[in-house]
């Protein structure tokens, strides 16, 4: 069991190579800060299609084909593809996964996905058990407002805490070696629940279940803080990352000067009016896909701690009254070569 | 990559030990045919809660109880949980591994989960990850119902075709040795469409699937139905199975012989007024933790392919128009230490 470290933690004996990344998004999205780094925009938020689910489903198809000829492979060099999604049933993985034809693993956990995604890929390659594995998930803001909270057409007022959900998909190939950033470490989460109930403050409701598992993975791997250049978490939005700053200081772990948020980064969150930022799962795979690898490659940073973090409900589970409970799981990335 | 055989097919140098298994169900499963071969029953549909949501969470949360009581271990031995289940955002798994205190991956594959718990599981084991995995699934016919089909006190009818969902749950103890079964292939399911769109004909939806992935496994392995003492996919129903053995026999394979799927195993269709099976992630989950790995143990049986089927659809991609697609993944087990 040698490349299993401290309670949560898994360290690649051989790390798993990041060999290309692409990501598609909406207007808004193009419009925010990272935009110049998204693959494809759709300024359509339909995509061509007749529904939201359908255009979301677009989406996650579009950012696998545009990552597959980004790396000159045809979706039959796949040898299986993790793919998840906020829609009930993960409906817009699978109808993707079925137009590419690849052998599809369905997985679900809220904004978490893409971090899930990446720790059973990196398994499957560690494992040797595939050549080539896809890494997938994507939001839509339309679907998800339709299903979690309100129809568009009502005009629900948005709560100051709310997040926006992000209209993108990212995707990442990942195979034994070949790529310029790589995965050393994955930190698995356990679940955590304060008592938030609050749907419309999914920060405060995630924000804990980033302390437990960057207080495992730091516990579990001797690293510290300072051993990052960037701690990214995705996507506890503004007041999440006021939170959990706050939590880690009651740690005695400062995080904060090597501390970001996809769902802070992804949007000129003043001048674009987005209350407390981004979130979904399309939020911190496309800041992934588009923008932190590239950071990566470019050698800007050569160490990244990468930490999406999911809320855990359904408006089932909040009308029955249930907490939402957090998940969150971590990713050690670094610059292939350099001196970590 | 010498783990990878074929296209789809992943071969364990070292087979995957199942430890132990445990399986807890309803009154009407109790009533059924394997009914004796449960470790707990449950004649309370809504297990001491105030929603079938809830319940389901409870049966699931108590299917893991059990397999850790039998196989002495704490929830603090457990490396990590795959988990999954039908209910919109996998809420049943995550509230119970919330409450188990498990670091959790949420998985959706449909009634195919169990497989796909089986296989992720397995290459975590496999691959040197993890040193003890749970795999999980759950379903409730009553929370299913409420959620796929029309509220229980409308009182729809049923019409033929239909599957009735199971309440069970299964889980089962993955580790590197120690038990009396051994994984010792996985192949992984494609997205097979074949334009069916009857939210009550599962089976006719899933059988092209398992087609597809039995195809892929016998190509990829070299074996034939006969290198099986029993081929049991889950839960095609009566109208699938006879489906699959039709659509096989155009393949010029004939697999009757050794052939039986877990919705037309669970109950006394006859008596208990079932139409055409149980279906449900909990159905094939408790058929294959209860009954099936006895068989084995017991040495009934010595070679196993257990293949799961999932019918990709919700509500609202059925009220779209969208076709219901299938996806079968298949888990070839045999009994440790026989002639195979």
């Amino acid at each position: 069991m040698n490349n299993r470290i401290g309670k949560q933690t898994i360290c690649f004996k051989t790390p798993i190579s990041i060999v290309n990344s692409a990501a598609v998004g909406g207007k808004e999205e193009s419009e925010g800060p990272l935009g110049k780094y998204f693959d494809r925009i759709f300024p359509d938020p339909f995509l061509g299609e007749d529904s939201w689910e359908r255009a979301e489903s677009r989406l996650q198809f579009n950012a696998v084909n545009t990552l597959l000829e980004k790396s000159k492979l045809s979706a039959s060099d796949i040898d299986m593809m993790f793919g998840g999604d906020l829609i009930n049933q993960c409906t817009s993985s699978y109808f993707s996964a079925r137009d590419l034809k690849i052998p599809l693993y369905g997985i679900y956990g809220a904004c978490s996905t893409m971090a899930e995604a990446l720790h059973l890929g990196s398994m499957a390659i560690g494992g040797g058990f595939a050549n080539n594995v896809v890494a997938v998930t994507s939001s839509h803001f339309c679907s998800s407002e339709k299903q979690f909270r309100f129809p568009l057409e009502y005009g629900g007022q948005r709560p100051p805490t709310s997040q926006w959900t992000v209209t993108a998909s990212g995707a990442v190939l990942l195979a034994p070696s070949g790529g310029e950033c790589e995965i050393t470490h994955i930190t698995t989460g356990k679940i955590v629940d304060m008592g938030i109930s609050d749907a419309s403050n999914m920060g405060a409701a995630m924000a804990p279940s980033a302390v437990d598992t960057l207080k495992a993975h730091f516990s579990d791997t001797g690293f510290s803080p300072s051993d990052y250049d960037l701690i990214v978490t995705g996507d506890l939005g503004v007041l999440g990352k006021t939170l959990l700053c706050e939590l880690m200081d009651r740690e005695n772990i400062d995080i904060s000067p090597y501390y970001d948020d996809c769902g802070c980064m992804i949007y000129d969150i003043e001048s674009q009016d987005k209350h407390c930022g981004g979130s979904g799962c399309g939020c911190s795979a496309s800041v992934f896909s588009a923008y932190l690898l590239e950071l990566l490659k470019k050698r800007k940073i050569t160490r990244l701690l990468f930490m999406p973090t999911g809320a855990l409900m359904s408006p089932l589970t909040c009308q029955q009254g249930e907490n939402i409970a957090g998940i969150a799981h971590a990713v050690r990335i670094v610059a292939k070569g350099a001196e970590v």
